[in-house]
């Protein structure tokens, strides 16, 4: 089972990346195995009606540990099982250094995104598809952006949506924060090729609508992966075969 | 009983943004939920004479776990409630990550407040109504917006007032922090509808006075609930109750 | 007894915020009762010899608990008598977040300070009244404020001092910090109404020395008391009585 | 072995600052070494398929301790050294303050590369010499940088070469994060006299392109060295040999 | 014994800042006395070949508890020196907030320094004097400095030279740490009275050079000592006597 989609109805979408404090590796390895597989239980179960990513960040990053992407009608889904993911013996050792909540939103610039695997979703509703990384960031623009008139973004827009097609393996997916947490936007991009998507963002550098960026760090390259074989990654994938 | 209104006074407000300690949640379950009835004892008590709600953040930060709003003509209460919820066994394991101290003023751009519930109240008065959402966030103008005429300003404020009467279901308060806390403003959204919200202040944004904006981050999404449930959520809704 | 005033000498300021570790309060009443004494008692026998006033900040911020404001003719002794407050078994569990060092100065732009009981002290030498409240902040102007010609600076100081005489029952002490610590002034005004103050800073918003303010926060709002007391409200006056 | 040269492939870069926390040290000596023979161990392991260098940071900073520098043509050999590293017992007291992952690209403004040693390299293969120093820092340049025409920005790195031709014996890597990590750039600069680096960067302020400077902090003095030692200067040289 | 002259050879500076942690000091006394003596005993060993004073910061600052100033011709003894320092047994509980490497270098603006007590020395070579406190600070400078021509700068620091000169008895050391450490200067100043650095800083903030600030914080004030009483510091003075 998994989420049923609802035409029409906006979308609710956290990102929350977790560390481990170090004194967890200091436990013997089967108890960690123990909490390990009831963390992956809770994501299963939560699974079967939310959608939900898992993301290994070690070594992307020094930070975190791991993302899990969270998407549902209900606002409070996300609040549940973020507690009882912090309620498992995990969670004794987790902290949550980088937390993004947003929602789907109508695009003022894109009528209909035509992605790959999208076409039958409006924007109002995310539907990742089996890339093998995440690129991850909170945007916020300068106020001056918002000063200027609608037909100067759309076109400051088109050039950068016309960048982004010259890279057509790399999927977009826009979500909005505004009032409710602290960026403008959360921005997620699908891909398979680190580089490819190094490449596009040095390219989207020179386009108008860059230059009105306040901030769009950090930037979090997350691998997918499952949830066990995340939590695996904390010790790397040899602590989890046998000796 | 309830705090007891006393019209022409100002009002104390305190936001204290609380986070348990990811230890904490290696205690055993009864443990802990003595420790949560204690501190909810203190709430109570203290909601008979000043106004105080409850609020979950889990799941929509990451840096903090729960708000407890206080309203009170007398700072000593204030004081004097945070220091017995700190001197709680639960206390033994919070933190303060976010505190916001405040006032209560008549505005200088308002001359009544005309928002649904607070006819019979003047600005001087907080009277939060039952919305399932707090939308928080300090802030700070540019000084060059003090260097205004006083007419300008008021024109910006119009038509800051008038993009927000379009959204009639949103309840605003205003307090002011001037030389009490490191920001200008604590503002403190009500409403049932986060989409709503997003969609003001996306709209706020092309306004004239949000171009004199210096700083207003962090932004908390709050849940309100009870004192018990607010803790409950810590480890999620299933720890509440017996396997 | 008490410090032996010296005209024509500077003194030292010391404002020195400490917090308490969350997990110092797990220990049990007696053991804390024990500690607060010595902690106390340290404060008492330096009183003797330095003007030392105590302030509670629980409940105002989150980051500090309690500010110890000492002044003294001779840097050594603000360095013994912090070393003997480290020293202490309650210092086992304290940090000091925030730490102000600073000097009295002969004004650039005032010849002689007016305000209540400090007429027959000139500005080297600190004479704190018995007022409820005291707000510190560290200041720092832009450096474009040097390079104003002297007649201008002393306009924007007269226009600054001019409203605040609009405030009569705020008391100023100004201190210098250039080259000693972060900041190049600490600012601490003595007040028994938090609002009035707050008004005050209100209104010298739009005023043309604000305009070249670099930075002026954090902004601490410090309710005196006694050392005893201070030490108490850390966990509520509650926990000061038998039960 | 080491890692086999793949013309015309881009390689992953990996930058790890860990620290170990105080508290190891207090440990006792011999479980100390046990535990930094297997770190060491995990590091010659994996030099067997990647590019690997060790650094010690000890005494040229404060918030890091040593740098494991890991190039591979994987991102996934990355991920999991990173997690091996952190899954041995010395990685229960590591945390990893700074993080910088980066790619090899063509660049846009050098033909060919002509330092030591690299004549049968392009850019795309990092071949770091036997040099005693590496100096690390991430650098992202204003957004004004990338609306200059491609001419001026060709000019301005004409200059920024010549000026680094007249330091021959310091040896440039630059790597690129865009949309991978916060930065833009990590450049590594080998070199054997601090001296000389510190005057060919002093030399370099004047330069066009350093205005367009947005970040180029922290900056890492890091020394070459063996894992083992590496490990040993965590607590002096002398712990490493019998009393 | 003490540091052999080498003339014409550059120098390496390192200014390491250490804090105890607040655990440290619920130890007995007789632990720590033994931890303070093995630590200063490694102190006393380095002072045979290098150049090494002690500092206390205790009371001046909240972040740092003291600081140990080394100067070497071999960046490798500054490496091992530290390590030692953090290999005893304090260094358990030892952290380094501030640290800050730098070298000496011919400047580009005095001919020859002509303070007192240096006259038979050249740049680049520390000789620091007896005095009671030193001034220590990180100095950037804007990048619009450097676009400025030679001789505006020499101009600009003719003017600082003459200011500085008005307060003969306070002595600076200028250290430079382009691409070594994240600031381009550490500047170190000498002097009895704090009170007379106080007023020198407050007249060089009309300089021209001084608009060309960038940053310049933290600035930390020492108070010189022997290695012994630095660490009785930590605890006060009364610490260190029988009861």
């Amino acid at each position: 089972m998994t989420m049923e989609f609802q035409p029409g109805r906006r979308q609710y979408v956290k990102f929350t990346f977790f560390k481990v404090g170090a004194d967890w590796r200091r436990q013997d390895a089967d108890g960690r195995d123990e909490q390990k597989a009831e963390f992956a239980g809770v994501v299963a179960r939560w699974s079967e009606q939310n959608l939900i990513r898992c993301y290994s960040t070690i070594g992307t990053r020094g930070d975190v540990d791991f993302l899990v992407w969270q998407v549902s009608y209900e606002l409070t889904d996300i609040q549940r099982m973020t507690g009882e993911l912090l309620g498992t013996a995990l969670g004794g050792w987790l902290t949550t250094p980088f937390s993004y909540l947003s929602m789907t939103k109508h695009s003022l610039y894109v009528e209909k995104y035509a992605g790959p695997g999208q076409d039958k979703f409006t924007r109002l509703t995310l539907a990742p598809g089996e890339h093998k990384y995440l690129f991850v960031y909170p945007l916020t623009k300068i106020r001056e952006w918002y000063g200027l008139a609608q037909e100067e973004r759309q076109q400051a827009m088109n050039e950068h949506i016309a960048i982004g097609r010259t890279f057509p393996s790399i999927k977009l997916n826009t979500t909005y924060s505004f009032g409710l947490d602290d960026q403008e936007f959360v921005l997620a991009f699908e891909g398979d090729d680190p580089g490819e998507f190094l490449d596009l963002v040095q390219d989207l550098r020179g386009s108008v609508s860059s230059a009105y960026t306040l901030t769009d760090v950090p930037i979090f390259t997350c691998a997918q992966t499952t949830a066990a074989e995340m939590l695996d990654m904390l010790t790397g994938a040899r602590q989890a075969v046998p000796a």
